[in-house]
């Protein structure tokens, strides 16, 4: 299992509560990182379904019904102010982003909030085996796109995939498979490697979310799903209301990745 | 992979809804069997959610939105008819069983049906490992119990767990943990082993549900999480109207275990 401090997840999302709007990706390492989908009850059971019917893209870790704020997986922990920034979204539009959700959230007190795995969370674990993370290496957000690949709908939701990519050294992409393969909870192996065009990516340079890759000689695009899927299934389905994360800054748990490794 | 016949599903749900009433342990070998739960749309959030909570009792392998009733796993299926006998909930309490749920159906037309994974289908599995199945040897339902272990709650629903049984021969109830631990989502490896008392079971000749057992000398009895589980929470949280699977009589779908295989 990977090195982690426990006390790690509290003191980011102090620092986080204090103000930091930074991504996530390399903040404490070994702990697992979430996205976040909240949405009025009425849309509850649609949302979750179309979580359970795509597991790939929206593996649920914890789920808090209405009036909760406090994450299972993160002692203390504040949905409200604990991720660097939110997106709040109104008919399908995206309408704002805020650095504290405490006032949307009590206009809107039937919020249920779904945490789904994050990929940054095996990112340990691929640099443990030596596999370079370029966007990490950059200083930079991971780049995320949206793709053709159709998710099940549920109810009234529905949407494509959208994937996180990393450039990885050719030899090294078999052992990449590997090892996100052992964490089906946070995305698990690559959905895509290769060939970005079959995707319906046309440009690599251009993500939809996050910021352009660094790609080195003899790298090749690996893709996952990712965990801002929902943020494209709420802009095609349009519910009321809902509030996001922003793509790249997580809610960070106190869950060790070792507890979602198979 | 176990030897199976892709059509014994779809034969096994014609016998029947032409009027067959027995317990489904050994039918269509090698195919996935399922437990039902349909509940009004009011509250299938709460039992998706239960259901997501507790996994090893709930492992959710088909979801129907209302007006649905062919299951994505079963073609040409009718959920109100190709179960052998169904069970009628009014407020938590069980009002009648019959073995065709049509009727109930079109007076509760916004069901929504859940399909739970059933251990029947890993039988054949430790069939091929040379490990005894009592209760077919004995051509009984097999035996399942109410325990003292709480679920987790979601919503309005909360309830114990409920396990089945099998009696296992004490040199190879390690190899039955092994071949039932690759099956997560019809419901995987033992809760308990041994020592029923510890999880509030006094009396194995007395199930709650299904027949009593045959063990024989040497056996050990070893129980796994049973789809009945949702029964149990009916009980417990009264929704105004739920129509069950009876016990032991399962939905034969014609999905082969080995999909389910890790």
């Amino acid at each position: 299992m990977s090195q982690f401090d426990a006390a790690a997840g509290a003191e980011a999302r102090e620092r986080i509560r204090a103000g930091s709007t930074e991504p996530t990706s390399g903040l404490a390492p070994g702990l697992v990182q979430a996205n976040l989908i909240a949405v009025p009850a009425d849309w509850a059971f649609d949302m979750l379904l179309f979580a359970q019917r795509n597991p790939k893209p929206c593996p649920v870790i914890d789920v808090l019904e209405p009036g909760q704020v406090e994450s299972a997986l993160a002692s203390g922990s504040d949905l409200r102010t604990d991720i660097p920034r939110y997106r709040l979204w109104e008919n399908g539009e995206l309408v704002d982003e805020v650095d504290d959700a405490t006032a949307a959230w009590a206009q809107h007190p039937d919020l249920v909030s779904f945490l789904i795995g994050c990929s940054f969370t095996f990112e340990t674990g691929l640099l443990e085996a030596g596999i370079p993370i370029r966007h990490q290496q950059a200083g930079r957000n991971v780049p995320m796109y949206s793709t053709s690949i159709a998710c099940s709908p549920a109810g009234r939701v529905s949407g494509n995939m959208v994937v996180s990519m990393r450039p990885i050294p050719a030899g090294q992409v078999a052992e990449a498979v590997r090892i996100t393969d052992r964490f089906p909870a946070v995305h698990g192996g690559p959905v895509h490697i290769g060939e970005p065009e079959q995707i319906g990516i046309t440009d690599l340079s251009a993500p939809d979310f996050g910021d352009a890759p660094m790609i080195e000689d003899g790298d090749i695009p690996v893709f996952w799903a990712c965990g801002v899927t929902p943020q494209v299934a709420i802009q095609a389905s349009a519910p009321p209301f809902a509030i996001t994360h922003s793509p790249g800054r997580m809610f960070i748990t106190d869950a060790p990745e070792g507890n979602y490794r198979q």
